[in-house]
């Protein structure tokens, strides 16, 4: 972090006719109290953590959600003499926790449901292996049997996608968590799928490179549910998605056949890339117990600035502009309306980086290897946006402390707005022009009929937006009361159509899961729906890998 | 480019205790005579190629090569009859080049015939449609009828994989050239698949945006063809892989089947990624009409320097402390060893950037957005690694025309190597920290049995070396006065057995084509092979795309 840029943001208030923001506050970022100590910034698996809020026995069952869906019954029930199998397999009592010949329903809650205590499912078993071979030994004998089940990673989804719906066994990758090698001069490193996200980034700082992908949910998330659900996060605008990171899977088939891709090598052009199909594959074909990831060089200069804009057609300006400026150094460009910072605001109670009402946000990152030239970047591209009055106001974090308290102002959007009740959240890819569009037209929907407002007589709260503006990837989010009919048949399908009109993604980032399972066709030809069922029908003819979801 | 750079390395040379190269050569790179003409630089489709060499009459067929290899009796016999329905369908005289009901056999020898004249087919038909529709009505015929075809590009592929074995159907993409749409906040560029690179790229240019490939045949290779071969090329390092960057994808499957995944987000996070599936897939599943491709800002800043270094174990560190310092304005770092760079200068004539002789030689170039930043960067870059002698002697081009001169030391190779007869070609991945020894080791072997020598009594000319660096992919070169069975068999299956017991692949960025088909083993496992073969039967279940070729 530069002292430098700054200075640089004083002078440039200096330059410019814009009333100053205070200049103690442009010269010193305030030191900000830290955020509230994230829900999901916990280490280790489902298992270990500790629940401070609502008992998992107060969420709703899935099924009782979902009332249509019946259990499918080409699959059998699991019997104690299944769980002996899997006892003598796994060889270790914590490797199963049974509820099916013994007592452990306490235990398996934390399985049966999803971190945001909106679905849970009915199981009575946990299969936690050590290996790709018990993995394999496993799926092949449920694969026998027709026993279905769900592949578990950190449990950090948004979509419902790694818990049970009926008794499908749990199969926790969490005790999968060795770093198996890293190479410092290609930059490649090679983990079990059930290494916590964080965990590798640490372990990969020390040897000054990175991750190339980050998310709010890292300290609980493992690198094999990440890349089984394609995760997108606050990286992929410099870095790029999986698809392109990822050198190599290892994963094992519902047969128990070990796709044995985990190459390490950034070119391979030997045949069809079959680990891609892994890649967002959400558990449905084969479970991923390993990972070869492409990992860059850590920058050694990171820089933060935090803005208020008036309007969004001045948040597409100040990007365009960041990309021609700060082109290479630019690793995140965040969204956040006006409504969500309130939010955060509210619940933490922390000062706000800026005097006064901005209708936009925007968090700029830039990382390199040297920090002046990137201050002067900075610099310069914020002399350029307040001159220009694109940018009405701003703030640059001066050391990593400020930066993080900067970012809390990002991250803490998602915890900030489930602080009242439940929330509908879409996470939606819209070309870039009409990306804010969508927040309006719900909130004028919303408001038209009379579903939202400040009082407790509304069911819904507000109308937010906010999200990874680089990657063209909005995260609609409608803050209720409490759940209503009203307000959803409101939102959907209307929401998923307003998507289809203009060419975007029902799902950016998230998945599909259990929640957008049945929107998929707003974004998917019929055509590319017949090649998805082929490919489930080929991997998992049984249908046994994680049903009832996904397409 | 930057004049400060320049100047910056003659300090450097001042400073550091390294025999200074002459000043006015470290002042500014000798302006080289232009590099001859690239035979593969010409632009327009196989048809309108000029010939100017060996007639194609006089390229061996494949069939001749590959004795064994029998025409597949599945296969219908072109008629007139077929002639005629596709006449009609294509509705245009120009559309079908037609050697079965008339004589065009002239005008078919280009398209039966590969850029290097290794490989020549038998076919009396080409197809050239002009819309994906027509694309898919005459799969649906050909794979109705049992008629084996071949998609075609520029048709500048190193593996044999773009023509005819025996009388497949050449379905040439020419004719589908459009760029559908460019936007330029995103930087999502759309394209018909037979649009060349270098036709995009200029496009881009002038909306300064970049196409995130670059290779040698960017004047003839269409777009289409690179994504199916998932090329490489010289970017990779910077921008990342086509895995990555390829955002949809519009393709027609043998029966007729549009796959319309040609989506333009950059997160789309709905469904197993099909379109992953015909990236790499050689057109043996399908042929890719329309891309759509995430396109970088372009670099306001471009700089090329040129070293010569004394080993590879400094080749080595000089890479990492390039990744280090120069970090995310690193855009290539390619590899040439001494006989790689005689070779070219013996066949150009041209001055050598550098004065004497260097075991090994390395080309940077950095692409940022400061011309000041980049320059600093690069002179504190030279600065160590002369001061640590790590390289030996180096110059850096002052202008864009330089820049060329110097890349074409480093792309010249190929042709300068063919210059002399047949060459023994192989593009290989390797653990870094091996990559060289493999061109030893080959030395090593042809010099032990005797096959390799400056005299004309000698096979082998030379064992030749060079690539990209910072991908890990070796292109070893072995060019031979004629071609033999005692070198092939000294080298092969050799070379991918020393592949195979370093994990490496035995085609980083070619393909398989037909020219590696049968050595597929020593880079995939059974497993890998028996998945790979599911999917070609399940998309192409009569066999009739792309026959003899790939897995």
């Amino acid at each position: 972090m530069s002292g430098s840029a700054s200075r640089g943001l004083a002078r440039v208030l200096r330059q410019t006719k814009r009333p100053s923001i205070p200049r103690s506050q442009a010269r010193q970022c305030q030191p900000l109290r830290p955020l509230f100590e994230p829900v999901r910034n916990f280490s280790g698996t489902a298992r270990q953590r500790e629940d401070t809020g609502e008992p998992h026995r107060n969420v709703k069952y899935t099924t009782d959600m979902y009332p249509t869906l019946k259990r499918d019954p080409r699959f059998s029930e699991i019997t104690p003499e299944h769980v002996q199998f899997f006892k003598s397999a796994l060889g270790d009592d914590a490797a199963v926790i049974d509820g099916v010949s013994s007592d452990a329903s306490d235990d398996l809650e934390a399985f049966n449901t999803d971190w945001m205590r909106k679905y849970r499912g009915h199981t009575k078993l946990v299969l936690r292996p050590k290996s790709t071979e018990e993995v394999s030994k496993v799926l092949k004998y449920c694969n026998d049997n027709k026993l279905a089940v769900v592949p578990q990673g950190g449990n950090s989804g948004l979509v419902g996608g790694s818990v049970p719906v009926f008794d499908e066994i749990v199969i926790s990758l969490s005790r999968m968590n060795k770093i198996r090698s890293f190479d410092d001069i290609s930059g490649i490193l090679v983990v079990d799928g059930g290494v916590i996200l964080e965990v590798a980034d640490n372990y990969l700082a020390e040897q000054n490179h990175l991750f190339p992908l980050d998310l709010g949910a890292k300290g609980s998330a493992q690198i094999g549910g990440n890349v089984a659900t394609n995760a997108g996060g606050l990286r992929l605008l410099r870095y790029g998605s999986l698809h392109g990171n990822v050198l190599g899977i290892e994963a094992v088939l519902p047969d128990g056949t070990i796709v044995d891709d985990l190459g390490t090598l950034r070119k391979n052009n030997t045949g069809y890339d079959i680990k891609q199909l892994f890649i967002g594959g959400e558990g449905t074909i084969g479970i991923i117990t390993g990972v070869s990831v492409y990992c860059p060089q850590r920058s050694k200069a990171v820089n933060v600035a935090y803005f208020g804009l008036p309007s969004f057609e001045h948040v597409q300006k100040a990007y365009k502009e960041a990309k021609v400026q700060l082109g290479e150094i630019l690793s995140a460009f965040e969204l956040m309306d006006a409504r969500s910072q309130g939010f955060v605001h509210q619940v933490t109670g922390n000062k706000r980086p800026l005097d006064g009402d901005h209708p936009f946000y925007c968090l700029i990152e830039t990382s390199g290897s040297n920090t002046e030239h990137d201050s002067e970047k900075l610099e310069k591209f914020l002399e350029y946006v307040m001159s220009e009055e694109i940018v009405s106001d701003g703030v640059l974090a001066q050391d990593e402390t400020q930066a993080k308290s900067l970012w809390a102002w990002r991250e803490g959007i998602t915890e900030a707005i489930g602080h009242f009740g439940g929330t509908y959240k879409y996470d939606l890819s819209i070309p870039i022009q009409e990306l804010y569009q969508l927040v309006e037209d719900t909130r004028d929907r919303l408001d038209s009929k009379g579903l939202v407002g400040d009082d407790d007589s509304f069911p819904a709260i507000a109308v937010v937006g906010y999200g990874h503006m680089g990657d063209s990837n909005l995260h609609l989010n409608v803050p209720v009361r409490k759940y209503t009919k009203e307000v959803e048949e409101a939102i959907e399908p209307w929401v998923y159509e307003w998507i289809q009109k203009r060419r975007g993604s029902i799902s950016a980032e998230h998945g599909l899961g259990i929640a957008k399972k049945k929107y998929i066709g707003y974004s998917r030809s019929e055509t590319m729906l017949k090649l998805m069922k082929q490919i489930k029908e080929l991997y998992d003819p049984n249908g046994i890998m994680n049903p009832y979801k996904y397409i």
